[in-house]
């Protein structure tokens, strides 16, 4: 493992001495910072990624927390190994999210000798900020908002420039029109007045816009604000060039200064009624409106939920943007398996071919994550993304897991393949079998209109589960369109907060894994659409219709660990790649799909 | 179907009539009725079964909503059909609680034109209140206390009058003392001065005391308070005698009249904290507590939270009560097999039957709930009890439900087992053996600590969902120690509230069913208790240990649906029971057991 370098050490030394000197000032004995911007995003602008540049880790998620004498980052399953790995050598503390006994960041604070805790209000929203406050309040601390990180971070880069773009109905499926018709019909019925978009990827699915500004997610930084007659999108002028701006005041929109969303709200009249997010509006927005009792809050807000269930367009669209993420998929992993054994492919060298692939596809704009491609034992982080610190150089031995996704003009992409680089242990089969044995049965589940993703996720994770393995993350989430390739809801989780029932037209992954730090890491993933399945005296019921393509490793599967069901599900969805892929392909790379597709 | 006679119809107009001229005179447009006790029980005395005097509805759960024109019942999926039945030709609406677009009981009165809704204090949890209250309130509606239905119930039946007893040290396991030094010390972690304890099966179980208040539920109808020195029963005096009254005297229980708790509960000193469940507390007691700014709510309580982890005397008691239960319904099946050709067999004489062998058991007391003896389409009624109403004659044809269960000094019981009486159809098998799939496949799950009930369920119903069948009930529910056979936590359900975690030592049912109206019922129910199965470095694997033993009827199962592992349980689990209930049988006794336990 590598340790911080001199230099390193002092540098964040330095920034921390700073941070706890501002807050010696402000009389904060301790400060919270979550890794967010003002729109509570996942995935964030340079500006914004606060954590990164205080702390050196890297991933998207996290808290970290800072007293006077001590400094805890709080961090999922999904990125534990990984903070492990940044933060060696710093005095920085992990706790590991959700672990048994593992207190969570308020919990831990109310425990220390702390009166007066400090946060940025543009970065949490009203209802965590509610739960924090009364949480400290049992234990007789308090909660403040000051702007501390800012004061201390020279040279921050500036929020980003990028133009925005319009999104063709041809792949939107809806105009801006339509979508803001059917908002407002919604807004009625909730007797709402106004409606208050903060995400960044419901005001772009609203208004059919997208942009630049953050890296993977194909969307501008703003605001939104939707009313009877007119709506208003708050975004920096210069970004919204004329054409684009016509177009949208055609159909009612007003463009405003991005940061004149504050204001808008505060001269909103007396008894209007507002309507947003509590979860995903920061307190700072939500003080900016005058007369609290008429907000109207709900989770998911109106666009959200719009926005989960794709429209016929929108799927007619994704499925063929996937059949040529698969296209890119197929000819990358032919090109390894032929090039591997020659030497010199290295994790680096890999990802950059497949770029190359993915690039070559109509529509392809990014990619929709930074792809994770990942030899042995580096594949047990789950969000690894190589580096020239950490590159390693493939052999014919062992397990190589690439995770990668698209942005496409038609829609969003996300697959997973685990191949095995020659032979592998019996051990390493049965285990790779268990993870496709969790995938084939979440992908068989019929299901009743109603179901939450916490009542489905056991059924992938039950195969692990019984051979006393565990997975330390979710089973699936939902995809965006040419958006959030980690869109919420839905969801597939143990975790209550998976609570939005599956409807018809949703879009999610599944992808149980097996993830043995120091090992290897195993992940099958593909993209489902939820469809009707049957309807009786009980029920309407829905099941997962695949709609990625490419081959599962047939090489790495122990045929007698399978069902018959589960072999004739996988049969089928093989024959079903070739199918949908072979068109595409030449004679040669034909005859390479037929055999990676071959019966078991 | 039966209708209502002239003589109820008129009966049942008369005092809805009553009722809604009170409401007149007090100003509420609506009345709200639930179907409980100031102690929130499911099972209740006769003194508080208002909604079956009101309505003629017989079941356990339910709500019913007056106005000025109409009137509503509210119930689950367990009750709906029975509802349906016994409300049949009154003006009562009968709304399926949690079906999709069936909107709550309080969601209708928000639709209705009423303004002032009445509801008694001592009825509904102080939680209840407030999310009623927030909900009104949005909807211009206001909620007011009123005790209405006292002053139109002439003869109501007064409030028991049975002693109370001290349930043995050898059958809890844990004395007094233990149990209230153990709640003490959670107490003190909390910061709580006092404990107010408002659920029967709670203070029972705390002060090892039992009564005779409530039909199958031995429980005394009492209220309690732990506080650092002294605990506090709140009881009507002469329900004591003295030998228990010195004993529990000598532990540091003080005794009291029973309505005195108000006054006991307005006399905290100030700055004293109180704890209590806000699920389980009436808003009625919440007002009386002074001070409420230093309430502490926990829901689940102390008591509550520790009654759900049996403790290793508990379990050593209910496994050897559940062998005698299993040798009484053995010796029941028995008979019916031998006797049921000869016809004159009906639901009541069969349940008479059975009640005969329950009671020769040793230290049986009572059923543990009312015995659901039901032929063919009585089944469909998930909580169907025979009367000389509807008395079937049975035949050597169809299935036949018997869901029993007893309360014995040494336990409670519950299990269900479904039997063909001669050849069934090969549709019936198939869903006979969906069924115990599903039993099986959640009786065989191993799962990792922290799962809840939410994320179990799936694994029972899946069989039944893949044929286009659903039950609309829950999977598994707990049960008491000598206490109630509903007892919560732990729950196996989709539902979110299903959020409490499985522990080692905590005892549920498994119980999936299949419900054709009009036709037949099937249902397979056992317990079992939680136990450890591994420890990983993935953390600790649990698994279900089946802990009730009764055939189930090969006859009736269709081999080629189970998989091998499936087969491997049931006759694992057939040989398990012919070791435990042969040794109580005489030959010929063993000679069909052991017939009915071959394996298949």
């Amino acid at each position: 493992m590598e340790t911080l370098n001199l230099g390193k050490e002092m540098e964040l030394k330095k920034k921390f001495r700073s941070l706890r000197t501002l807050m010696q000032k402000k009389g904060l004995s301790a400060y919270i910072l979550p890794n967010t911007d003002p729109h509570l995003s996942e995935y964030k602008a340079e500006h914004w990624q606060i954590i990164k540049w205080l702390s050196g880790f890297t991933g998207a998620g996290g808290q970290l927390v800072v007293t006077q004498e001590k400094v805890g980052l709080w961090v999922g399953g999904t990125e534990s190994l990984q903070a492990e790995k940044e933060l060696q050598g710093t005095p920085i503390k992990i706790f590991k999210k959700g672990k048994h006994k593992i207190p969570t960041a308020v919990e831990w604070l109310c425990e220390q000798d702390v009166t007066k805790v400090g946060y940025n209000s543009k970065l949490f929203s009203i209802s965590t900020i509610r739960e924090m406050k009364n949480k400290f309040s049992e234990h007789n601390k308090t909660l403040e908002s000051h702007v501390l990180l800012p004061l201390i971070w020279k040279n921050r880069p500036p929020l980003p420039p990028y133009p925005i773009y319009l999104h063709d109905v041809k792949f939107t499926g809806k105009s801006t029109s339509e979508k803001l018709g059917e908002i407002r019909e919604v807004m009625h019925d909730e007797q709402a007045d106004h409606y208050l978009l903060t995400t960044l990827d419901d005001i772009a699915w609203t208004f059919n816009i997208r942009g630049h500004d953050v890296k993977c997610w194909p969307v501008p930084i703003c605001y939104g604000v939707i009313s009877p007659e007119k709506a208003h999108l708050f975004i920096k002028e210069e970004k919204v060039p004329n054409e684009e701006k016509k177009v949208l005041e055609e159909v009612g929109i007003e463009i405003h200064p991005y940061n004149s969303i504050v204001t808008h709200l505060k001269k909103l009249g007396e008894g209007e009624s507002i309507l947003f997010d509590p979860k995903k509006t920061s307190k700072w927005l939500f003080d900016s409106i005058p007369d609290q009792s008429k907000t109207i809050e709900k989770t998911p807000a109106i666009a959200t939920k719009k926005k989960a269930i794709k429209n016929p367009t929108e799927i007619k669209n994704m499925k063929k943007c996937l059949i040529r993420d698969g296209v890119a998929l197929l000819k990358f992993f032919r090109w390894l398996e032929t090039n591997v054994t020659r030497g010199e492919i290295t994790e680096l060298s890999a990802a950059e071919k497949l770029k190359e692939f993915q690039e070559e596809q109509e529509n392809f704009v990014e990619p929709s994550f930074p792809s994770i491609v990942a030899y042995k034992e580096h594949a047990a982080m789950m969000h690894y993304v190589p580096s020239s610190k950490n590159n390693s150089e493939l052999k014919s031995d062992g397990f190589f897991l690439i995770d990668s996704g698209g942005q496409y003009f038609d829609g969003t992409t996300d697959i997973t393949r685990t191949i095995p680089l020659g032979n592998i242990s019996k051990k390493k089969k049965r285990e790779f079998t268990l993870v496709l044995k969790g995938h084939i049965q979440l992908a068989l589940a019929k299901f009743l209109k109603g179901t939450k993703g916490v009542n489905l996720d056991i059924l992938a994770r039950k195969p692990i589960w019984n051979a006393g393995i565990d997975y330390k993350c979710g089973t699936g989430h939902g995809v965006g369109f040419f958006l959030n390739v980690h869109e919420n809801p839905p969801g597939i989780n143990q975790d209550l907060s998976s609570d939005t029932e599956f409807e018809e037209q949703m879009i999610t992954t599944i992808e149980p894994g097996i993830y043995k730090p120091g090992e290897y890491g195993i992940r099958i993933e593909n993209m489902f659409l939820t469809v009707e399945d049957t309807v009786t005296d009980f029920g309407e019921f829905m099941r997962f219709e695949p709609i990625s393509f490419c081959p599962i490793s047939i090489d790495a599967i122990d045929p007698k660990l399978l069902t018959k069901e589960e072999k004739n599900w996988l049969n089928n969805y093989h024959e079903r790649v070739f199918e949908v892929l072979s068109p595409y392909l030449d004679k040669s790379e034909k005859k390479w799909l037929k055999k990676k597709t071959r019966k078991i």
